[in-house]
């Protein structure tokens, strides 16, 4: 067997539309790429129901992973021979960028409220566990694999390597912005990445900007603003994202109350059982999930083949905006209407909250967790971003959320039942 | 129930990325993308098993489709006025840039190989068929449906029309070239349509293209042969496309001996008996193949499970160039050698031949069905492109053939089992 | 003579990097592009001094013009058949929008603070009178040059028309941005103009936008204030304008005290008694200005000879921060100190404030000209700007200042002369 | 004085759109962009004329310099440690690359072909003779600058230098081909660089191509062939050009013939008498140039201020295109009418052929200077371009020669006199 710490006799490229190429030296970075969990991930979209909305975005997660590492690579070997940069983490870095998002699984977001998964604990899971993964890092060291996880679980000794792949200015979100942006096609998440790595600096505790690259800096978190408003958190995604936990949650409903389905949906029962193995979860990706979406179309239960036909279709629900602490006056009244209009309310009116997505806005010092950001003035000082920036101080802090109400319109339209008390629930909604 | 021949209120659009913004005004062509069927392409990839070699290329032939409306949309806004064009096309123009490829499955190259279906024929078969975009095709007039059949199919009376859709230079083309160029992020196919568009001017039977644009043209041409070899050729794609083609095979042999799978593959059944009804085909996409390849990994044939871990976990074969005069005498000692090894030839040894794959060259005149390109002089008379271009006329009419041997080296590698033979094999094939 | 109100044969188009094609259909459009007081502003750059910042920015006003008159036919184009939008207008808003810079002269900036020249009232002056385009636009109508003049100058009767070429949001400003961010190569300057054009609505006063398209109007202020501070006010541009500003003073001076120059300066002795006609003002252009700066290199003058060759050879002053209130008390003595070091602080020690240069940020019902921007909400409500967006609010009405010191650090740094003296200076300054 | 063979502080970067950034480690390379003759390149255009045509190609030779600076940069960093490669001539192809048209003056093209001047000459004379430049070299060994001009020469014992910035493809042509589509806007021009830096090989006498990187070597030779003939050899450009060189013709003329100047064109005497020394040439740009031309506008003589106006103001002559060998026979004829219609012939018609352009197409063997591409096959041998690609095939060694009768067609059509002869001469014409 190969030296796992040598280099490919030649380079390898991937070709990729947002980075030009990906370069891969090190024998270790091309046999992670060739493990079936890794392979795994071109099964899982990146930006799960976004497609929906933007018809573009449909690359997967191995799509995004390949250029975090790519954007790890340039920023460490611009690093090199610099004062606080240890070349020996080099390779710590190469692989937690590579794998950090290994642990997720298809449509994450909603299954891990449905099935209350945590594809932070699956990352560690893969990276430990009896995987093709591990067998790879433990040629490295028997603690290498320890390493990797807890530079991803931001644990890891030296400070300096976790900022790199999880801050609020680090290689996973300068991939994803520009990689989101160029799939969907917006003009947003544009910003000067060449400018903010040849700015970059390592310090003991994180990488830290010289002032005179403010301006890209500032950029890239305006890029980020808008990109989480007008692509993340679009309402259409969001109805998609509604009706599909709505699906996850029927079926689990019905698994609970013994429904017998018409073919046994054996992915799932561990799932329902939140009893989950490191196999079963490997076996989860987006096929399996849409496989399962198809065949409960014709499930005997109307709601679950109902949401699914409605997912598979995009038949949408429509939404308003809402403003919880006025409706919830009329709460009461709108699901006793829906129960009298034979609508499942539990299923069919559902309010979605921007603020459940994670959304880590720039307090400094507020929240623990959060490091700032930090410029480097000529005179060696340190200033805190949004103290220097007036946009970013604009955006710094403020939590903005957005609550919805999706509702299906089609049904309230169709007058053919429940006439007037479909006319009820439109006066309260519109 | 709306008139279908009006406009939306409001313009719709979808942001694309090469096209910018895909606009419906239509009130027609915003129901056909709502349907069932249609979103259904979502499910489908543009370029198959592409995506293992070039990994930007996930996208769909929803995606693709929205763009070859686009293009046809422009096409015919820039036709408003002019001699030979009859506005009354117009709707049925769209409808066919749209749905064009609408009967097409997953993988549809190995599929119709195998189980010899016909995306054309499904084509057909959904629009005139008992579907939701017959409905609402049938709204604007009971013999809509057919008249989009014929210009898919070219039998259209209006020549014209057809050539929009279907010709060297057609909207399709222009739309997956520059897409699938997006998309894999290769240099390569890049020209000027916009230019394009300009110089087109509509004669009785084709458009054909003004003079001063024979270098855009000419561009085009080029874009699209090195896309051919760079990308929709690339030997590494035909390795997965070998091994899906050996999965399916080994299905249905499988079937056709009264295999009893562990799961049965319900969907497949009447693929394997060739008797596929509408509403079976409809049920097929890249979800449902992928989830039987899945669990078929755990299958008890040693060859099916095999081939369904390779294509899942890219093990993919590998191979060498071929010349099939000349190996042809080396080919029953190969056979028997791959035997003696215990790998069974009828999966593990494949030539696969590019010229198999639609590669339509310009060959004015040769083949009835090949309608040249025409370029207009300030004098108005047509000439043909390869007589005015010493470019076209290079590669026009050239076939280009390549063959290639694919084999599972790291099986001739392992030494464990037979190795001598392996080592006759190697010693044949290098 | 062919009818000016007619239109072309044959559309003609200029290739444009920024906006693709430029098309034009108006024999009007064409035969103003074609005068000489047109063409002239091919010998005038667009960013003046800007080139020795970003070498790419050596675009001049004849590129800009047509970009702008570009925007305008596309924005025009669009608010066909909607209310409020007056078709009979088209012309005057194309005319408009392409003349709209017309009397720039070279390097402006400096040009009107040393001579007291106006590019506005030049502007009119060119159109007014006895010139080619004058010719043109009277065979539209013997008042159609006025009308043009009215709309620049923003006197026009049709609000509406005059704020799609000055308003905060116009035509003008968005070719500007996208083609200094193309020609500079910054990633900044970026936004969705076409989504801006197609939420753009015509109403009584002025453009307004769809609330649904907020996000692209924000996008397009972040990009001017980025493009300001990181383009038009960069500190080594500045310098090059201090330089300049400071020949055009040194020989006017030399001409007010008789100074025999070695060629006579005819080009500028209108400029230097202010008293310029239109053919001495259409005479000057940047290669004029450029000859006399290499001859002057020569001249017996120390102080403009150095100017001249600093400016051709790139030899700029350096800069240091400088706080007005803190500074002052130095001023006298940084001034006496200079005067004993041999060296003319009136022209080698220079204050520049970026407050000078035109910077209008968003003061709503501050100052009177400027019209803020509003959203039309569905309910067709009008809503400011700045009220809706976080990020215009933080950069609304804060006047940034911004002052710098320039000075000849080389000088300073000869040693073989007044060491003691300049080291001193030094002392003050860093 | 620092040490020329030093390292800057911290690396120096300037922008530019094509390559993103430009990278400046070298002090010796610092330098040289400062020196006066370097910093001249900033007032000749790189595309002389052609800025009539594609109003986006206002860019300078300095512009260009860079961008080949930073390819030999990029290229020589890739061959670093690779056999063949001789670490130690990195700083001379740095050099070379900056400064290999250094020697340009303002329209090189009709100022060589008036006044006998040649580009390649003056190169060698900046660099050898009492330039800053020089000095600069110098202090990098007293041989240094004869190094630099026999590497631009092609003199140089090292032909795998040479090659790098004189060959069928080398750092020059890849910056051009690439720039003047940027400026442009010219959809041909693009081709993968990155791969083509990342297959170039060094060998023994010049640089080489993995044979797995041919089509994007394909793909450059015809963005090459594509921008020839549809910018730079363009009709209307070649107007401008044709223009000018009557233009210094009819000067030269007068000048000869005594003629008393208005103004004395001081800057022109020593090309007239073809004595050009050093100092002369380097105050020769194109603001000088564009100086003279403008105040030639008001010149007593009739054809020299026509020519003028004409240049200046884009009054361009017509063309048809020229069959020699037909309309030879029309020649004398077509001389004797213009010359009663009292058009000078000498300087209003005019054949320009498009063969005099350099033009270097593919003939390997053929002609001495040029030599071949060549690809590396895995096998390692080297085999010719041409033999391999067909699209190269068909557009080596022949020779496309154009040629275009141009006139003015504006006094053609002027009717007021010799409306006979003008009559007889568009018959023949058209």
């Amino acid at each position: 067997m190969s030296n796992i710490l040598g280099q490919l006799e030649e380079e390898k490229v991937f070709k990729d539309p947002v980075h030009r190429y990906i370069h891969v030296k090190d024998r270790l970075i091309w046999e992670l790429v060739g493990t079936r969990e890794f392979q795994r991930l071109r099964r899982i979209r990146q930006l799960g129901t976004t497609y929906v909305t933007f018809h573009g975005a449909e690359h997967t997660r191995f799509n995004h992973s390949l250029g975090v590492y790519e954007i790890m690579r340039r920023m460490i070997s611009d690093f090199s021979g610099r004062p606080h940069w240890d070349e020996s983490e080099r390779l710590v870095c190469l692989v937690a960028a590579l794998l950090h998002d290994i642990g997720h699984g298809p449509f994450s977001h909603s299954f891990e409220k449905v099935f209350h998964t945590d594809h932070e604990e699956w990352t560690r899971r893969i990276i430990l566990g009896d995987t093709q993964i591990n067998k790879v890092l433990k040629r490295v060291g028997e603690d290498f694999p320890q390493k990797v996880t807890d530079v991803i679980e931001k644990t890891y000794s030296n400070k300096l390597v976790v900022s790199l792949i999880s801050s609020q200015i680090d290689a996973d979100r300068m991939d994803y912005l520009q990689r989101d942006a160029y799939y969907t096609g917006v003009s947003y998440g544009h910003f000067d990445m060449e400018r903010i790595l040849r700015v970059m600096r390592p310090t003991e505790d994180q990488a830290v900007f010289k002032q005179s690259g403010m301006h890209a800096v500032e950029d890239y978190i305006m890029s980020r603003y808008q990109m989480y408003w007008q692509v993340y958190f679009h309402p259409v995604t969001r109805s998609a994202e509604v009706i599909l936990s709505k699906i996850l949650h029927r079926a689990k409903h019905l698994y609970q109350q013994n429904y017998q389905f018409k073919q046994e949906p054996t992915h799932f029962y561990s799932l329902f059982n939140e009893k989950l193995s490191l196999e079963d979860y490997l076996r989860l990706d987006e096929a399996i999930v849409m496989y399962y979406f198809q065949i409960w179309q014709e499930e005997g239960d109307r709601i679950l083949s109902d949401l699914c036909v409605r997912f598979n279709d995009r038949k949408l629900f429509k939404y308003v905006e809402c403003d919880p602490s006025k409706q919830m006056s009329d709460w009461p009244t709108l699901i006793d209407l829906f129960k009298q209009a034979n609508i499942d309310p539990d299923y069919y009116l559902v309010i979605d909250s921007s603020s459940d997505l994670p959304y880590d806005f720039y307090r400094p010092g507020e929240e623990g967790e959060k490091i700032p950001i930090f410029l480097l003035t000529p005179e060696n000082d340190l200033r805190e971003l949004s103290r220097e920036s007036d946009v970013v101080e604009a955006i710094s802090g403020k939590k903005r959320t957005d609550h919805k109400l999706y509702f299906p319109l089609d049904v309230l339209n169709d007058e053919t039942e429940y006439k007037e008390v479909k006319k009820k629930i439109k006066e309260i909604l519109f």
